[in-house]
């Protein structure tokens, strides 16, 4: 049995994957045309409808697949021990969030094209929040519930969960600025892991006070 | 004396930033011709040499005019009292910079050539973080370290200094995102307050208890 068909088959569907993740975020949905997909990766418009359907669940697969694929390098929270404290879990959801934003083995195109969802969202952020974001969002809600104790109102929940992502996404969404106004910082894995212990040890010690002003009464 | 040149001429040059702003947002730097921006303007195109001088000064000048005009609506820090105490100046700064980044008379395009900066920095980011970025750094830098007192590395101000700035960010960079998640969520002047409140207080909790642990040779 000669195998080389499905080969060919599977070759053709990353090969358009690959180039319309591409086209998508140089273009943007709206301007991006299936021609020109296929004209980069090299294959026919009936490829495209044989393997997706069509321009849009094209572009879903493109950003759930890519997704998936930064996931299972770094799962979710990372693998805690059974038992592992709030603020164990805490550390391990901060270090394998910011290793998945800065996750060098996930092109350079998905970068683009969720920034390009934050501007003009389409049905694929309907897709990634859903499937992606709020299973993370709920973990982490549940993290920061525990620590702030009888201080946790599901305001000031929601602002610790805010306050905890919004410094992880910094070094991802503000990188080049950084790099203009701290020029020494780098980002191998050695400085990877001090800004998440930083992010952690801000983030408790933030929680805490709360914590504790909460229980005693006092302002903070 | 006939003004109808001057007034045409300064409508023109109006009509021209807001035109190659919105362009160079849909379609980038590279992909937008100084054509496109004089057929959506209304203009020709003399009227960009020879109100700018060409396509790289036209960017130029949309980036710094939009950054400048919003820095007038909101400055910088807000207005301190003269001997406001650090504790007030980092709220007054994040309440400012928060405005800022959730302004709405900003037009919509601005956003979306920072966002674009972010993945393919041009040297108009260089000239957003030289004259608004750095200036706005260097302030926040103070007043953290100041708060931090005797705990005050180099690199404890410069993470301190991230973790405030990417709690603010957060709301401009994820706000999609957070639309999913956080549906109840909403930017009217009462829950920017709040949000600023929170970003404030969170931030004075982590910072004063690094400073205590570094007073007492306690750890985290």
């Amino acid at each position: 049995m000669n195998t080389q068909p499905d080969l060919t088959r599977a070759d053709t569907r990353t090969r358009l994957l690959e180039a319309a993740g591409e086209t998508f975020a140089d273009l943007g949905f709206r301007n991006t045309t299936v021609r020109e997909i296929c004209r980069r990766a090299g294959a026919n418009i009936a490829a495209v409808h044989y393997h997706f359907g069509g321009k849009e669940e094209l572009y879903l697969a493109v950003l759930t697949h890519s997704a998936a694929a930064s996931m299972e390098r770094n799962p979710l929270g990372g693998a805690p021990a059974p038992g592992a404290t709030a603020e164990d879990r805490l550390e391990s959801f901060v270090t394998s969030f910011l290793e998945r934003l800065l996750d060098e083995g996930r092109p350079a195109w998905f970068g683009k094209l969720m920034a390009r969802e934050m501007f003009e969202p389409t049905r694929g952020l309907d897709r990634i929040a859903q499937e992606f974001a709020r299973p993370q969002y709920g973990r982490l809600s549940e993290i920061v519930a525990e620590l702030l104790g009888p201080a946790a109102t599901e305001t000031r929940v929601k602002l610790c969960c805010s306050s905890v992502l919004g410094q992880c996404l910094f070094y991802k969404h503000a990188r080049p600025m950084i790099d203009r106004l701290m020029p020494g910082q780098a980002f191998e894995p050695e400085q990877r892991a001090a800004l998440a212990a930083h992010i952690t040890e801000f983030s408790l010690r933030a929680i805490r006070s709360m914590r504790e002003s909460a229980a005693t009464g006092r302002g903070g």
